[in-house]
């Protein structure tokens, strides 16, 4: 018996109370609570010896298990389009949430509140909240083993000391691998301890709290000059579409808020954006030269350079040049997470998973990577397709409608699917891109390979 | 010359960008950046030698200045009624915003957002972001001296790297003294580490979060019965109306929120209350019973006891019972603030800073408290008044028109308001006290008194 259920027999409202606290009949309650005051009596029913738990294979009575690692773009959009009536979901993540990553630069500065850019995943498929079979485990994937069918999970604690993190495996029919990639720091010392990426939620609320807490700060009676212009400096590193996104809201934020809110320190605040080669690389010429100057216009100062060293509050280039900083964001581009490095599985030029046409993980039965982590195998001809989220999304999307015709075709259970017609491999057409750079500007590029080019300013 | 301003010349518009990318011309970025790659050259002009420099004594042609210690409920309601036409306001305060305390409990389940129940201090009195005189300072006052009319302060940084503290001395014309009381603990070990105290907005996050935490942990598979009974268990220590309707919404999310997103775990959370006398002692017996009964069928676990020790996982009452929680909230009151204590000002009965009638403190010049952190001299005959913020509401109120009325006869400035006319003393008129207990039902006592007694319920 449970030490809780003995805590207070809850009486009916009609018996307990006439006119009288029941609160000054203490002998009632004590009676009660006297259950559990011996912890002999909690050990009467001890857990389990072992920590590692979890799901078992699936039985013939269940539903075929189809787990998924992650959910960004690639999973969440499998998990939404997943038939949840041929298949239970399990989800594993360390995040409970899909953030819509473009929007996340806008959330540093209030343009956007945060809950605006972040979905729950049991919004995305809500089977994970009702279906007995489905579930949302906040956890860490640490191993995957292809030949049991079993991935070993880890319970992400985050710090907090309300429990010791749980160890457990879940068996699964169908794997879908969609663990995304991590913030790239070339192993430049300081980087991590320093530098705020803008990947999560909890970056862009780290970025918006330091940002008003500098500005505060700066104001503070007494403080030097040096130091007043160092915790104003706004230093990005990279100028990818992240990179410059943030900039041009950084310097929206200061040309409006910061000029209404905090008048006495408007001259000191200044961003700065640093890359080592050209901004926006995969963009047209012609609109980097219009993100240049309209970067520039806004008042960001772009210095071309390479990081060497990060420090407390400087950073370092190659070049021996020091720069103070007060906010320092690091958008530098990505790698493979630890986990996808680990995994005895071929890889793909980058160090990606790396799958077929059918985005399965060819060597292995049932497997199957999507979305960032992922990349085609050179044996397919194919070229690896750039970390965007409209590849990961049209991935989860199109592995969804594969697994509900293998499911719909007697396929979903482990070692199943054999013979199946698979239909049509995935193709991926580019659509162009987009990216903001300050003061209600952006820029779209939808060009299409290599033939036809156009591109549009918004003004 | 700061080493910023170096940083790089941003050309004018029109005479850099002709279709060609500015980036590109890396020899006119690092001609300009190469003016500060010498450390020395940073400190041709160095930092004041001292690090406690401030905003000296006014002078006769500026307006004098009102510090204000705290930004709660007293001085806020003083700030915003303050004539800024005859002082300037320096407020130093550790959180830069005013939290609608009454609502707070409501913003832990997610009822309200977080921002609606701030109110930012420059949006309360806005001279404090616009006038050169006035500013609001993120700051701990650490000492006053009353005989130079010197405040002491040092930043706060919350454990950010981004600057060392820093100290400041402000003088003052007028000190209005408003930092409110800090929850008590009886000195109770392993309170202020596992606890979380429900006055601030970070509180109420830290409770959500951790509710969240803990309700995706106790799903995870094979966690021991045990184990999820104490996860969800949430323990509240403190029956007064916090702890009522902290209690109250918590069912109400339980009821609701659980059980429509959580099906897997809605039978295992449970909220216990515990307090060690009646359940919200303040109100009318006929009302408290009332309370009691709809908690109870809410499934709210009442308990009366007095803890005696709280460990990470589990508290101990004075009897021995082990009571296993996963969240822990502690709403047992309320006592004076570590500078109130260290103040050699003389004290109220309860060690409140003593006030007499018109809220000065007698035995200075230029001194005022309010709010919670003050109390009526025995002296005066009076009784020291409740901690609720309509008593600091009306006094912060109060004291803004008579300091309007000091100002505008002329008293504004240090030691020049004797003679002045101060007229009618502060009255306090109970306008009776509502709490929330769930389920849309609230108490409302409208005693005035101890002659008329009326009381509503709603429902």
């Amino acid at each position: 018996m449970s030490w809780f259920r003995n805590l207070i027999q809850i009486p009916t409202v009609k018996s307990s109370i006439r006119g009288r606290s029941l609160l000054k009949n203490s002998s009632f309650l004590f009676t009660s609570l006297s259950h559990f005051t011996n912890d002999a009596n909690q050990l009467k029913n001890p857990p389990p010896p072992t920590q590692y738990a979890g799901l078992g294979p699936t039985s013939s009575t269940q539903k075929p298990r189809m787990v998924v690692l992650g959910c960004g773009w690639a999973g969440s959009r499998l998990m939404k389009e997943i038939d949840t009536k041929l298949y239970d979901v399990v989800c594993v993540s360390p995040r409970n949430h899909m953030v819509f990553t473009p929007l996340l630069a806008s959330t540093c500065v209030g343009t956007l509140e945060f809950r605006s850019v972040a979905e729950p995943v049991g919004r995305i498929q809500p089977a994970i909240s009702t279906e007995p079979g489905s579930y949302f485990f906040l956890a860490n994937c640490t191993d995957v083993d292809t030949d049991k069918h079993v991935v070993h999970c880890q319970t992400v604690t985050d710090g907090v000391d309300t429990m010791d993190p749980w160890k457990f495996k879940i068996s699964y029919d169908k794997l879908v691998i969609a663990l995304g990639a991590e913030a790239s720091t070339f192993g430049i010392q300081g980087v991590k301890e320093h530098a705020i990426f803008l990947r999560e939620v909890q970056h862009a609320q780290e970025i918006r709290r330091k940002l008003l807490l500098n500005l505060m700060l700066s104001d503070m009676p007494g403080i030097p000059e040096e130091e007043k212009s160092r915790l104003l400096h706004c230093v990005v590193v990279g100028g990818g579409p992240t990179g410059v996104e943030f900039s041009g809201e950084l310097s929206d934020f200061i040309m409006k808020d910061v000029h209404q809110r905090y008048a006495h320190v408007e001259n000191y605040i200044h961003v700065t954006l640093i890359e080592a080669n050209e901004i926006l690389s995969s963009f047209d010429d012609r609109l980097r030269h219009y993100a240049t100057k309209q970067l520039i216009k806004s008042g960001v100062h772009l210095v071309r350079g390479v990081v060497k060293d990060v420090k407390p509050q400087k950073l370092i280039l190659n070049d021996g040049t020091e720069v103070p900083y007060g906010l320092l964001v690091w958008s530098t581009g990505v790698g493979p997470a630890p986990l996808v490095k680990s995994l005895t599985l071929p890889k793909s030029p980058g160090g990606r998973i790396g799958i077929d046409e059918w985005l399965r993980v060819p060597s292995e039965q049932d497997l199957f990577a999507i979305g960032d982590c992922s990349g085609f195998l050179e044996g397919t001809g194919r070229p690896v397709l750039p970390a965007l989220a409209q590849v990961a999304e049209r991935q989860g999307k199109y592995l969804a409608r594969l697994l509900n015709k293998i499911g719909e075709a007697g396929g979903g259970r482990a070692n199943s699917a054999g013979g199946i017609d698979l239909g049509q491999p995935f193709v991926y057409r580019h659509l162009g891109q987009m990216a903001t750079v300050g003061s209600y500007k952006a820029l779209v590029d939808l060009r299409q390979g290599k033939v036809s080019s156009t591109f549009l300013l918004y003004q």
